[in-house]
Order: C-alpha cells, then structure tokens, then sequence
C-alpha cells in the first residue's frame, strides 16, 4: 500500500486540518468504546485503522492495560479489521455478523462476545439505543465533496446510521476507489424512530429515493486517514458439477411457476446470497431464457454482475459490491454502463422487510443443513460452534415471495448429511422454508404438513448414503409418537446424528 | 338458536332467492374442495353451515363414501366448526391455526394434516396459488345493504380474500350480532401482487384506509343462511398472583424504558396475544401512569375493551373481538362510543410487517418453552405434539420494536421447567426475542450475547427448583464444548429433560 497524501480527494478546504496518520487517528478511540465501523463482505472496511488499533492494543497488553472496544459493522470485513483486532483480542463484544477464521476462533473458544442479528435490525436498534450510545464512527469513503458531503465507498451497510449516531466521526479517504463510483449510491435519510415513521417509498429494485453521498455535521469528523489499498478480493471458483445441478432445479422450477402464472415472465426481483451455489445459479440465470430481470439482495458478486453485463439484469439493489479481480476489472472498465443500472443502499433499506415484500422478492440462500422437516440451520456446526452468523437470510426468508434454501447433501467426504433428523441449531423455521434444493433434487414444500415436508425433503434431498437412515428414524418416530404424529420425533435419538458425528467423526451408523 | 327469516338484514332483493336452510346451502361443498371460512380466535365464524356439512359427513362416512374437504380460516373458530369437523373426519388439511380439542386430537394422532404457517403469510399464499385454488367462501356477516355490500361481523380474518378469491361464496347472516357493528371495520382493498404493490398507508394505529364493508360480485353469492348465534365466548378469569406479578415486571420495564427516553411517554401500539396474562398486563397498565395508549394487534380481549372504556386506550386496531360475556354486554351497550375508537381489519393489514414495524409495535406473547439462549417454542409438546399454531407470534415479534414472552417459570404442579437446555421445537429464534417474563422475574436480553442470555434467563427467569439443574447444565456445556463456547450444548443432554417428561412424568432430576 502507497502512501497517498495528496488531499485531492478531500475537497472540503475545511476538513484538512484533519489530515493525519492512522496512527494518530486511533487516539480517539478509548477502551470500552463502541466503534461502529464500515464494512460489509470485505468492501468498504476501512483499511488502516482496524490496523493501526490492533498494534496499539497489542502494545497495551503486552504492558498489561486492559484494552477492549465493541465493533459494530454493516457485516464481515476483511483480515484487516476482524482477522487484526480479533488476533490481539481487542474485541469484547462483535455485532452483527463476521466471517473471520480468527475471530471465528476467539468467538468459539469464549475470548470474544458475539451478537449475530438480522441485518435489518441493527441500524434501528442501535438507534433505539438498545445497544448503549454509539461513541465513534469510523467509515470509509471514495472522497470528500466541497460541500463536505461524503462519497461512498464499495459498500453502504449501516455506514449512514454510524454517521449519524456517532459522537465522533473517523473517515478513511481510499484512494484505491473507483471515483466514478459516485453516483452510484442512494443513501435514504427518511427513516425515523416511531411513531414518526413513514413508508419506505420503493416500489421498484432501482428506485431512488435519497441521496448520493452521506451527510455529516463538519465538526464531528476528527479525524481523516487518507489510504489506497483493495477491498478483500474474493477468488472466483468456477462452478462445480453439484453447484450447476442446484441452478438447474431451481430455473427449471422457476420456468414451471412462470407457465403455470404464479410468477411473471420477469420473475420478480431476486436476492442471492453469498457462495459459490448462488453464483452458479446466477450464471444460470444468464443461460437461460429469462429476460429483464431485476435484483433486489445484499451483495452483488461476480454472477450478478455478467447478468448485468449481459444484459438480462436491468436493476440491481444491493448495499454492497463483492467481486473477484477479474469482475473488479470489469467493474471499473465499465464503471458508467454500471452506475446506470447499479444502486447502493443502507442495509437499513436494502434489508428492509416492508420492501422485500412489496416487491415480492425471490430469495436463495445456502444453509448449513436442515431437518427433515425443513427447519433451517444456518450458522452453527453441532449446535455450539458458529461459523457466520444469521446474516440478512432471515429479513429476506421471511419475507419473501419464494424462499429457497440450497446445499449440497452432504458434506465432509459424505462423512455430514445436510438432511438431519432435528437441527442442532436453527434459524430459519419451517415456516419460513419453502423449497430446499440440494444436488440430489429439490423438494417444494409449500402447502404440506410436516410428514408430507418430510417425506418430501427424505425422497428428494436426502443423499443416498443417508436415506435409508433418515426413513428409518421418520418410520420408527411415527411408530412411537402415539400423540405426537403432527411433527414426530423421538427425543432421545433427534440429535443423535450430530453426537455421533462429534464422537466417530462421521454421522452413518 | 332460534330461527330467524325475517329477510330484514338482507337488503339488497337481487339476493333474497338465494336465502335457504343451512342443509341446502352445504350440497355446493364438494369433497375434496378448499373451503376459506370466516373466522378468527373464536369471533366471526360460520354458526351453522359447518353443523350442517359435518352431519352429512357423517352420512356420507357411514354410507362409506369419502368425504373430507380443506379449510383455511383466519384462525382459531369454534367447536361448531373445528370441533364439529374435525369428529366427523371431514377435514383433510387445515390451514393456518386451530385451537381446538377435537382437532388437536385428530392431528396429533396423525388423523388430520395440518399447516400452521404466520397469519400474515395466509392471504398472500393462497391469491399467490401456493396451495391450490380457493373453491368456496363461507363467511359471517352482520347484513347485507341495499347495493349488495356486506357488513362484517365480528372479525375479519382472511374475509376479504376468501371473497375475492373463491369460485362460490356462501353467507351466513347472522341476527344475533350487534347491527351498531357497521362502520367499526376497514377493508382495505390496496394490496396487489408483486410487482404491483403499494405502500399499505397506515401510520398511526387508527387509520382508516379501505372500505368498510366486503364487496362480492352478486352472481358469486350462492346461498345465504340465516343465523342467530353468538360467538363463542371466552370465560373471563380474574388474573391470578403469577400473572399479575408478571404484568408488573413488563409496567416497570416499560416505566423504566420511558424514564430512559427509549419510549415515548405514550408507549407505542401494543399487541397482546390472547390469554390470561396478556389480560392481566393490560389491566396492570390501566391501574398506570400511562395514558394515551394505542394498541395495533389480533384481538381485542376483555383487558383491551377496559382499557378503550377507562380512556387509556384511545385507538385500537385489531382483526377481531374475543369477549366474555360480560364484556360482550358492555360492548353492545356502548358501540357507538367503541366504535369511533376500534378498527377492525383484514389480517392480511393486521398482521402486516411493513405497518407492524412502521409503528413500532410493543409485542406481548405467550409461550409454551423457551432455552436458555432465548430460543422460544410456542406451539408443540415434547417435539412431536402441537397445542395451537404460531399464529402471529411471529409477524408481531420479528417487527416490534420491542418482543416480549411471558409465561410462569413452571407447570404441572412443577413437573415442568417453562426454561429448559433445548426447545424441543423452535417458532420464534434467540434473535427475535428481546425480554423474557416469568413470575420469577424478567429478562432483558438487548445486547447480550448467546452465554450472557442464559446467565440472565437463568438467574432471572427460572423456577427455583430449577435453577441448579440449569446452571449444571450451562455450566458443564461450557466445560465440555471446546470449540463450541458461542453457544455451548451438550447434544447428548440437551432434550433430556423433555425424554425424562416424557418417561417418568417430571423433568426433575
């Protein structure tokens, strides 16, 4: 990373005095402080701070001061902000959402606190004040306007509540930043607490109803760090055999809702989650027939993108970029065409469950694994250990027009199935399921009762090696759950499968 | 039930040859068709055509010929139709809740499939065709005027859809209810399918926005019944000391969030599931300080009614009226007063996210079980046996600005633990509860993380004679689980006090 202090992205003669080392910057944040920062699948995280904060903690306990800070984010950042302040345990609570190995580790081994929560609800509680009063902001952006309006980076997540709630605010200037990302984003400042709210005014993915920078009372920006350094690159994986079999089901099933009329030949805006399935999905999408198709999600990654390059995807919502070099590449060769069909928002509204559902939105998001009856485990390994978090799988679940859930069927060597008798953990209910694809087929649950889900989700997802094991325990639960043939289950034997898993390391008998 | 054909009610003349008994009314209800009755927590239900349907049932049962048909509802009905139905066999699915003996038993013992699935979800699946076509409608109204619009009566449920959406419409007008019922609902005729949705436009409990009456094309309406007959009533139960002093937990609490500035003075909409406590909340609220109240819920029960008489309520909108008797007396004698300050609407705008979460709506629910990670389990025994359905816990607790669960620490003389290691099912996920209340005490989980939830259930909720059994189990979960401190379970343990139920009759060690 180059040093890059040459202010001509601060544009605002005001702001700088303002200007200085990272170093010098983190002297604003204290112990005990809650730090909101920017930051959401690795775009928009700011860069140097996170660094420079964990040297100094590092410091500190090595000359044994205590020194913790509670990080809240829009979602996962980068090594450079979890990976960084997790390794010098800088962090005593993390909210809502990370996908660091090293802050996973530290969360799992009880050195860290962790709250995941829906995405939707993080700006609103905060500004509820549920979570204690926000004490510093630290943000990145692409540059300062004149009129000390702030231009957006890669992402948006809750950057614009941090802004406002903060008593202090630290910008990071990343120089690495497209600059024609301006235009690009649509910040909305209509929100309110109750009672004073009023309907979000979307009525289409590419609506704008805001503004294109945020907004931030001069004097509470302290500091400005001026850097150029990438977001996190994500590889790009081609997608494998089991990921195209999973796209096939689900447009195969989308072009049957489509003749039979409960979809319009559009589709209705769709959200696609993080990975390598969704991707696979997306880039099948794009060979099939379907035309003008919009998006409505969190993330745009590499599959979302070639849509829009090629023409299928007409509007895409989103509160956060996520590409690989190559589509990076792409991205800012192209960077107009993009803007004109691209917007970001706050996850306050791309998350918003008003707007998920009056735009009808089809959602598609991996798992971890589900139950024979279609409860959704999206965040725990053996109900103790959590990988992510619940991210914003659960305002676009339950909200949705149709809500997908995908995974292969097993897992491990074929030493995991995906299909379980009962969850160790779960996040998404029944209720909320309506159709689980894995590579073995997909299994539309809507209008069943829990047997039928469940011999629905045994014939069609079940992997071979564990479906004979699955009919068994369904047969034998009925068999022996003399009041309880609603939602069978034997209690002894529900979670026996993950307990043999944690002993022998495989869950086959 | 006394007969009543004076025709007075039906006011429009186009449609007084279709009057005729209930036992000619039923041969438009074939087997094997979906039939959308009106009904909801007991209010609004048919009084006679399920009665007359489900002796020719038994007829045709008897003669040994099938017959069973699939009923949606609003919600809850009666034993005049759930109960009825249900004995006779004569329901295949029922769809989306139920709260009956007779057919509790018959899906429990695997009899009768059933679907509980969030009330909000009900309107939109079925005009979505997730579940088939709507054949017929029988609904309960108070009259029929002189353009052929209907009053409604006292609920509205899922009316409204079933009269859009079904082939057939059969009436029941019942005599017996209170004609100063006209001009108390509000049906609201805005909603569209995606991509044609609209922004609902309530912003304060009380809005009017629709129409107050159900419009159906004369040429649908095949029969019409009359009926004099009275809703099922709910015997009203003086709240006992459990629930009183759980009622003054959540009055403090909310006292205390007032006095922090995160409530407005004046609270903000408070939705009260049905139930003992519920009630006895709202009473505590009418000996507070509060004034000004809103309300913006499911059903206006007797705590509700006394709060709108005493002047502390001052708007309502609910879906239905579930009343004692004495209640019910009340009501009728002062409907006009009642009348400018109750909403009755459709539940599709009753239940509604976008609306529920603009108004910041204060959730108050009941609850079968929960974890100590706050995982709640408002519908099954011990796993496999369903009480009720979700109903709308879900659509009121994943948007309010704040969700509370109430329930006493223990049951069955103590054989039961309402806290325990593991729900033995899952409704409503550890992120979607706030504040836990038992008569032990009450937990504020806001900002905690999944251990510091269990150490405040724990401490705060649990019975005593509980209390050690938990903390041996957290505190063994936390020893044992190595790479599994976020949410620390001993999977071989974590049903075992529902299994220890199940074979010795208490969960006591």
């Amino acid at each position: 990373m180059s040093e890059h202090t040459s202010l001509s992205r601060i544009r605002c003669a005001a702001l700088h005095d303002r200007v200085m080392s990272a170093e010098d910057a983190i002297k604003y944040i204290f112990s005990g402080a809650n730090v909101g920062m920017s930051g959401f699948t690795g775009a928009g995280y700011p860069k140097k701070i996170p660094l420079a904060l964990a040297d100094w903690i590092r410091q500190q306990h090595a000359d044994n001061h205590e020194f913790k800070i509670n990080v809240w984010t829009g979602a996962s950042t980068a090594p450079e902000l979890d990976g960084a302040l997790a390794e010098v345990d800088g962090i005593e609570m993390r909210m809502p959402y990370q996908s660091d190995p090293t802050s996973r580790a530290r969360i799992n081994s009880g050195q860290m606190q962790y709250m995941d929560i829906h995405l939707s609800h993080v700006a609103e509680y905060v500004w509820f004040g549920f979570f204690g009063h926000l004490d510093i902001a630290v943000i990145e952006v692409a540059g300062i306007r004149e009129d000390g309006s702030l231009i957006p980076a890669a992402s948006v997540g809750n950057n614009k509540t941090w802004i406002d709630l903060a008593d202090r605010v630290i910008l990071e200037v990343n120089y690495a930043l497209n600059e024609g990302l301006e235009g690009m984003h649509d910040i909305y400042y209509g929100t309110r607490l109750p009672p004073n709210r009023e309907p979000v005014p979307i009525l289409k993915p590419g609506d704008r109803i805001g503004s294109q920078y945020y907004h931030c009372p001069l004097d509470k920006i302290v500091a400005i760090v001026e850097t150029q350094a990438h977001d996190r690159v994500n590889a790009f994986t081609e997608p494998d055999d089991d990921s195209r079999r999973m796209a096939q089901y689900i447009i195969k099933f989308l072009e049957n809702e489509v003749k039979k009329g409960v979809l319009p030949p559009e589709l209705l805006p769709i959200q696609a989650g993080v990975g390598n399935i969704a991707n696979a999905v997306l880039f099948g999408l794009g060979d099939s027939q379907f035309q003008n198709l919009t998006a409505y999600t969190e993330v745009i990654q590499d599959g979302m993108l070639k849509l829009v390059q090629d023409g299928k995807l007409s509007q895409v919502s989103a509160t956060a970029l996520s590409l690989s070099p190559a589509a990076v590449k792409n991205f800012n060769d192209n960077i107009d065409f993009y803007r004109s069909r691209i917007v970001l928002r706050t996850q306050e509204i791309s998350n918003h469950p008003e707007v998920i559902r009056r735009l009808g939105v089809i959602a598609i998001n991996g798992m971890i694994e589900c139950d024979i009856y279609g409860n959704v485990n999206s965040t725990h390994i053996t109900g103790s250990t959590i990988v992510n978090g619940i991210g914003g799988s659960g305002d676009f679940t339950r909200n949705a027009f149709l809500s997908f859930f995908v995974r292969p069927s097993i897992a491990k060597n074929g030493d995991i199935s995906a299909i379980v008798p009962m969850v160790s953990h779960t996040d998404h209910t029944e209720h909320d399921v309506q159709i689980l694809v894995t590579e073995q087929g997909l299994a539309d649950l809507r209008g069943l009762s829990p047997k039928q889900r469940a011999e629905t989700i045994i014939e069609n997802c079940a992997h071979p090696d564990y479906k004979e094991q699955l009919r068994d325990y369904f047969q034998r639960a009925k068999q022996q759950s003399n009041r309880g043939q609603h939602t069978p289950h034997i209690l002894s034997e529900a979670l026996s499968w993950h307990d043999r898993f944690e002993k022998t390391g495989s869950m086959k008998k």
